[in-house]
């Protein structure tokens, strides 16, 4: 089994502590997955009932959004690292929904407001319907049936950008006082000099998004990779603001029956 | 082989005349086809140079169109012969589009207006480009890449109008005038008491289409059908306004080499 | 709503005595629907529970099945009202298939074996797994996904026939001791001079499926169609065979709450 | 525009020497791109007509091939930098094809004689057919259509490879005397404790095989990336085997109508 739930450690989010609690008790092999560096844990699991809890603080740098001055990238200059976050992937096939990116964006203001545009449209054409889409349900099929959940918003929304020729990649992770609480999926586009997040949802700030991994799609950064035949028993997670100053407490807890 | 190139004969459209000339020479077996008798060709070919020349004068009734009052059919109401053209077809999955027409045309008033309204937004949102589009094309392809030829737009016109419980069908046939000349594709939506033409192309008037044979979508109504090895060499077909009275002459015309 | 429970009358199988009831009490619209006159039941239903059922006892004449002498009709001889189950259609997607059906059943010995052999292939290779498909599910996902229920195999089985110019369709009907007890699906293959059952799933024999409605797929012949918002409550199937003569009793009953 | 047309040099590939020529005269900036580092040349052209040539020498290591004995590594030792060559991909839905996998090669034995049994069922199920497929063409569509191109073989066997927990993954490259001359595309497969070289068109020997660049599938390593209108006017490749010692000179050439 792979899991990846940790937090990430990058300049704009700080783990001020974290831990894992595997049940039964087992040492899980840490590993760092992908160009993003995902922090993944493999662990083998016995049959029998297993239970894995992760629990983090995390402070949060303040992430300058909005900025309507923030350009797109020329392709002549996107850097060698980012390019491939325009290529088609598993659920966001950008080159079959390049014609409907241009002609619906095409004529809007480039940057920063045309990765909002993109947003306002998929926020007001997708209805947000809890088990309207399973994990064979691409961006494609979304365009059409016109709902899906938070991974579906986002996979819609990188494809269009890079449709545009807007770099775009998924990242998962926690989002504070998410309702119903559970784990998140959002995106980024790349920007003027960096990557900034975006969320067509609308189901919680930008601000309280708190990163777990980056992948190109959600085929990249599962929360768990299972082998064998497991059935899962609960799951709980939640985030939310700290009392004091900008710390974020996030906890994710899954418990399954692995029974091969 | 099967030829569907004779102009049907229905209460809006007479047959003056018309002649059929098969070179070599050969009878062709008449045939009629499906829930609207299509008038069907057989012919058996032996390998070799073939060609099939269809001429016809016809006299369009004056249908009369665009009555703003024209009502939706109650779906209590429908007749059992026209219930059929609610289901979904090979290229009409108008169950996987049902969720877009009622965003998208849900709101708007019901009747003659709203398939205007969903020829008026195929019209502005697809983009006619000759060859853009096979035989494995379908209405959910044409809806994400946004670029069609004239059966691609009746076929998202009829998979929309369907979504809406608005029956819908195929027409293939003649335009008047139509540039490149060649065979056209439309479709029909049933109002009040029957049937009425649409053409979501905007490349004929509607009062210049002459039908040849009416199905679900086009799988129902191929203007040939070819069995064994057979390469086309040329095609010409034209429809115009006769200078006298009303009739229109039309003429379709086939060159193949059949090899097996 | 439409509901198409009814038993068909037809060459081989005749209705002793049959009953519907509606609860609460109304009076059905009888229909005959598409090219096979399906009897198909309209009624309007207000907000609340609602609940039909049917029972029928049929005498099922002996279809002499198995014959393995019997022929495929050569294209040029099929007859027109047979012409339309060769097309591709919403679930049988015959087109996409053909290239598949040739290189696996082209060097198979033509006629009645064939299409056993078409059936063979399809029982071996698809696993019968309740709720691995829905409505979208068509012929090419099976032959992907591998797995599918009653209806995905008589898809599957009948876009290989159509695929090798066999005409092929769907019926819906019960099933003689199915377990678990269900409506069925199965399909008829065009071969000699008419119409022959045919089962993939192995699920009942032959011999005692009593066909309810006929259609190029089930798009065309569904139990029951429902507008507006509906919840199936419950649902008792059962074909069993008559202890006397040949006989067969069945019953359906659907118990729905209809909320607008 | 981008280019990736030079040869990548590894522990099993040396470069002798290469030249690149681009008319008119610019620079190229040199990219490494993705995970396994391609070398990518970036150039920014004016509209008119432009040449890109490139030839290189270049000595192939002794790939020990064949060897029965390379096993499958267990999922939980496969390295973190091998882990991502077993998601999904745009265009090798593993997801999708996994039940297909395992019914038709669960049950060999496991190991190199696995995937060459893969690469054995590919050859022997698919036809080659120039033009039968398009940038759209899936792993998944190639399954039902069973014909392809050189791509399309390599996508379907590392769908297959990656259904079963073997990761796969995507190389472009040179294949020496490939009739007709082109760029080739091929895969490899994770065995033991490397990467392996495997080509299921059997056009040309592995031994024979130069590598250009690896990704997850063929949209990470497109020979040419180009925006704007630009018209290919010409193209011609080649690799042979060297007279002297092992050096494979090869070569690609493309001339091109950019206009905007």
């Amino acid at each position: 089994m792979l899991f990846n739930l940790s937090v990430a450690s990058t300049e704009y989010q700080s783990i001020v502590n974290e831990s894992l609690w595997l049940t039964p008790y087992m040492v899980a092999e840490q590993l760092k997955v992908g160009a993003s560096n995902n922090r993944v844990q493999r662990v083998f699991v016995e049959p029998g009932l297993f239970s894995i809890q992760y629990s983090a603080n995390v402070n949060l740098g303040a992430e300058i959004h909005c900025p309507e001055t923030l350009s797109e990238k020329p392709y002549a200059c996107i850097p060698a690292d980012v390019l491939p976050y325009l290529n088609p992937s598993r659920y966001c096939q950008s080159d079959l929904l390049a014609n409907f990116a241009m002609s619906e964006f095409g004529g809007e203001p480039h940057g920063y407001r045309r990765v909002k545009a993109i947003c306002d449209w998929t926020f007001q054409h997708l209805a947000y319907v809890s088990g309207s889409t399973d994990s064979e349900t691409t961006a494609r099929d979304v365009l059409v049936q016109r709902q899906g959940v938070c991974r579906d918003f986002a996979h819609l929304s990188i494809s269009l950008c890079r449709g545009l020729g807007i770099p775009a990649r998924y990242v998962s992770g926690y989002a504070i006082d998410l309702e119903p609480p559970d784990f998140h999926g959002f995106f980024e586009a790349y920007l003027g000099e960096r990557w900034y997040l975006f969320d067509a949802t609308r189901l919680a700030p930008v601000e309280g998004l708190i990163r777990i991994a980056t992948g190109v799609d959600a085929s990249e950064v599962p929360f768990a990779t299972l082998m064998g035949t497991t059935e899962l028993k609960s799951k709980v997670v939640w985030a939310r603001l700290s009392n004091s100053n900008q710390s974020l407490p996030v906890s994710g807890k899954e418990s399954a029956v692995s029974t091969a």
